[in-house]
């Protein structure tokens, strides 16, 4: 059986509990207390992941696999969830590079420092305007491409709109209104109303 | 023939230029000033890339590509570069997130605000000692890896290998001291030597 090694309140873990959900792949799940650094110790760094964060997905012969989007793409490999034509594909880890780039570090970090209840150190404070801007930069890019379009990549729901919806649907609790973007939030919709959805708190 | 919309001094441009070399595969070339804000203008926004970055890859139909590590994904499928084993190239995909979270936003972003002279804003003064400290995590990370294995993913050379090359071998450029990563400095040498190897500089 599949191992995710995995926190409840990542949106990054969430990309691959939901779509081991919607591929109806059982497996177990090990929770750290990211607040309590339980990826940081010598142990995980030592057998789960070198660079200290979760999640990562143990196969049963006991090789690990550390990245959200490198685990979900693994994961739908050979399914519907990953375009089979060559160019929709990239387009696909085109938008999964984009989320980690541009939208991750800004909407999922802000909303980390928020609920988790993080000081608000000088650095945290000198970074949060140009996290909020950027946040809303990349909430613009999607809401323009979602204007004209149902899906990010090859006309079809797949592991891009997994990987943007992690944590589009939580910006919220990052402080990010989503009130002026009804293009992603028609969205949103389309992927909660997918077959087999499950919400970010469903371990 | 492939338009590669680019600028030189970036080592996401280059990770696409030096495949396309490695491939032999012929391309067409559009430099833009990113100091003179030309990936933001209007038109790249509209017609390139509405997220305002380079590299992005056209092809022949018009078709565009954004992100970096897509592009190479697309470049390298089917060849040598991309392992044929679904794990094997699950990990070369994990490595390639792990270098545009981990790596890049800080021993990128830290050369660039060096080499291109960007003023140092109270938000980059408050950023600089996180972005040294993570930089240093991540060669820590890679010279750990790299200490057992030559090549990141899957026993052989592949867009992995050279997605971490782009800006690991310009680190110094960002004031990131590598004597202490023999392990990283070695297989720089064993990327630089491949035959066929073109220089950042190189377009």
């Amino acid at each position: 059986m599949l191992t995710l090694h995995d926190n409840l309140t990542s949106g990054n873990g969430y990309k691959c509990r939901l779509l081991l959900a919607l591929l109806k792949i059982p497996y177990r799940r090990i929770e750290y207390d990211i607040d309590r650094q339980e990826t940081r110790t010598q142990e995980f760094l030592t057998k789960v992941n070198p660079n200290g964060r979760i999640p990562v997905l143990e196969l049963e012969n006991g090789k690990r696999l550390a990245e959200s989007n490198a685990i979900i793409w693994y994961l739908a490999e050979g399914t519907p969830y990953l375009p089979a034509d060559r160019f929709a594909r990239a387009r696909a880890l085109s938008w999964m590079c984009f989320e980690q780039y541009s939208h991750e570090p800004n909407i999922a970090t802000v909303r980390y420092w928020i609920t988790h209840k993080l000081p608000m150190t000088p650095e945290r404070q000198a970074a949060l305007p140009g996290k909020r801007e950027q946040g809303y930069a990349a909430l613009d890019v999607m809401e323009r491409h979602l204007s004209s379009k149902d899906w990010f990549a090859g006309g079809q729901f797949s592991i891009a709109d997994i990987a943007l919806y992690a944590y589009t649907h939580v910006a919220g609790e990052g402080g990010f209104d989503l009130k002026p973007y009804p293009a992603v939030r028609a969205w949103l919709g389309r992927v909660a109303d997918r077959p087999g959805h499950i919400p970010i708190t469903q371990g």
